[in-house]
């Protein structure tokens, strides 16, 4: 057997450990895969742990660790954006590859982490930083390399998913099922990034610069949790054949104007949120939690990639399949090994030259269906104002459900709308609450069919 | 850019043709994703093609073309296991890297093409051979490379689940959805190798071989196709919370005994067959003539791959994915480039030396679950013998169904077990059949819960 890898990791909670149990169960079959033998020889943990492997050198300095002259990859799963920044950019500067979990830092400096790699001649693999153990990061840049992809949606948030499952399974309030989530671990005790779409949107920023070829953007990404989404909402979307769930969307525009007025403009939209998506769809049956992709290409159409999205043995699996890529794939890890330069896959799918400037929309550019739940007085004329008002702005309706009114005279009227530019929903809304029989502000869920 | 790929077709049917579509339509994310220009320098076909870019070269004389200086990649579209061995072969004891579509050809003699490849340290990319345009072959080569795989379940025949789904959405018997599945171009003139399952057999040799590191064994996969199930079974099935999908398994048996009597052998289980799989599973909502491949493997857990299994766009998709990871991933584009000997994906996943001599299990050892439908005399007696036999075999029965006597005093009985030994089942299946009670053969379908 030829020459051993040897890898450092960085921080021992959850993913470290699985990573170490991944090598221990699993090490015959990355030996017959590999032809190598694969040794983690440091590990980087602030505390020493005495149910370590007694040969691997533990150590608190990390940055030494990073830098270490017994180690050939280094694995990051420390998390947070700044000594794992630090880490890595040590690392690459030694000349070591780098394994990493950690999309929120990918997302916010990966652009800059991405050109040091590639100055350094090493390479940057972040399988697991995206949907867990589900290779989307391989799939897109390497199996769909030949096609042009139109727009992806993604179940990227599993705690996000875990909760929209429970509200529509059991009927349990946001809020309710939030609690659980936390006492399950699903959820952090602060589940800001989680429900308010944060990770959602660190990772949609990865897969959109890698679908499309654009640097990373995570600022412009629009973002919108779940935590105003109530029981009402969910049971009258599944009584009109849809389900809501937080999704991620990343969509190619053409753009048939400047993007003025009624005219929709060329760009990319970047955008999460709770979106209406047909009951029948497979992305509607990924339950708990799950993640799942959905791409649509050309010429290959949609294929639909489902798995856990988080979790120690998934996230190792994410991690070692890097690995086990940088061993056998990047064939680049034999640093004096030139020849593959230029012939490898880059770290955003598109060579770094080749990076596009396409603008990134603007919300009110961007192109959507829409649910809509308006609350009226009981008055005949409502429902002719409401539907004037959306015929007048372009906007075709294509469902509605009036409820019987059920309290104080007042009724629910859900409205669900082909696609609209948002500029254009804005200002209906606008007009229908000001209509005097309107008594609240009008609820919008944006809806797509995924066709 | 640096050096051009050049590519040659061989073979300008539907795929082929889907190929120089791909290319025409998507050369500039080609480009952008490679750093390298990909050109079409020849195609072999038999008749000359007026609608072909004048500059490629047409031949008429496939292993000139497969040998020849101009060509660095050698596109093998032809189909069947005759002319297309003798140009693959040819190409490779050229120094040509290969990508094929061709499944049966590998199924049946892939050990010894790759065995070939390998001596003249060529690859034979094979991305198209199993499930169309779904990246399955790189998902369980690379992406699950860390895992062990523990087993596999997919709908890897389109025109079978298209035939299925129908049966089940409309009614229809099987007789009349093959007439259509044959007008719709979706099933040959000749439907054997797709409702017998020959083609899904083709397929799953070769999933088994990569999940498992074993040599390629066609002939030992167990195969029943769809032509005997009846929509009586489809109805019963979806009564009782399931549905029939014609599935292929390659299962890992750690075994608890040598396989005699009632103990489980070790060994690994190939087989294609109509199965019911639970109504809420994923797969189970696989419609049409679409594909998906779901894996369960340690520590990942399940994951499923859905997409097109046929067609000229997913073909092409998987083919060029192929090319590009020719000229990105393998790093070995440059036939005089060594350094990556001994670094690459291996083509059946594992290293030659490494692949196992674990056997393949005869019918009468598999584990499975089963639907059966029993017709007896309408009397008291009869579910009380059958269950009797069931439990003196050791088979646990999970839920029984009979229904009301319908004609001349017949009931079916419908019962579903738990997994148990083939043999066992065989046994008591015999019993049943000789009670005076019964009236018909036992109509035997197999079940699995895919937990």
């Amino acid at each position: 057997m030829s020459k051993s890898i040897k890898l450092a990791i960085l921080g021992l909670g959850t993913v470290g450990t699985g990573v170490i149990n991944l090598i221990n169960d699993n090490l015959d079959e990355l030996k017959r895969r590999s032809g190598r033998d694969i040794l983690i020889t440091e590990v980087g943990t602030r505390r020493q742990r005495d149910d370590i492997d007694p040969t691997i050198i533990q150590s608190s300095d990390l940055m030494a660790t990073a830098a270490s002259d017994n180690v050939d990859i280094v694995i990051e799963v420390i998390g947070g954006t700044t000594l794992a920044k630090d880490v890595i950019m040590h690392a690459i500067k030694n000349g070591k590859h780098v394994v990493t979990a950690n999309k929120a830092l990918l997302a916010e400096h990966g652009n800059e982490i991405f050109a040091f790699a590639e100055e350094h001649n090493v390479h940057v693999a972040y399988e697991a930083a995206v949907a867990g153990g589900i290779p989307i990061i391989k799939v897109m840049r390497e199996a769909l390399a030949a096609n042009r992809i139109d727009w992806l949606a993604g179940i990227i948030n599993g705690t996000g998913n875990f909760i929209m499952t429970e509200m529509r399974d059991k009927g349990r309030p946001f809020a309710d099922v939030l609690t659980e989530a936390q006492e399950l671990g699903y959820a952090e005790a602060d589940p800001t990034f989680d429900v308010e779409g944060i990770d959602a949107a660190h990772k949609l920023a990865l897969l959109a610069s890698i679908a499309f070829g654009i640097p990373l953007q995570f600022d412009k990404v629009y973002c919108e949790g779940i935590t105003g989404i109530t029981l009402q909402d969910v049971n009258y979307a599944e009584e009109l054949g849809y389900r809501i769930k937080h999704l991620g969307f990343a969509v190619r525009r053409d753009g048939q104007g400047d993007g003025s007025g009624d005219t929709s403009a060329a760009g990319i939209e970047l955008r999460v949120h709770p979106t209406l998506i047909p009951q029948n769809a497979l992305l509607a049956n990924v339950n708990g939690v799950k993640n799942a992709v959905l791409v649509n290409s050309h010429p290959l159409g949609q294929t639909l990639y489902c798995g856990d999205g988080a979790g120690a043995g998934a996230t190792a699996s994410a991690v070692m399949a890097d690995v086990m890529d940088l061993v056998r794939v990047l064939g680049s890890i034999d640093s004096n090994n030139e020849s593959t330069n230029g012939h490898h896959v880059p770290h955003l799918a598109f060579i770094p030259e080749q990076l596009s400037d396409t603008p990134i929309l603007r919300a009110e550019q961007m192109i959507t269906g829409y649910y809509l739940r308006v609350h009226a007085h009981d008055n005949p004329g409502v429902l002719a104002d409401i539907t004037r008002i959306l015929s007048d702005a372009g906007i075709n309706i294509d469902a509605i459900l009036q409820k019987p009114a059920h309290k104080l005279g007042q009724v629910p009227v859900i409205i669900l709308t082909l696609p609209v530019i948002e500029s254009q929903m804005n200002l209906a809304i606008e007009k229908i609450e000001k209509l005097d029989t309107i008594t609240d502000k009008v609820v919008r869920i944006r809806l797509d069919e995924l066709a």
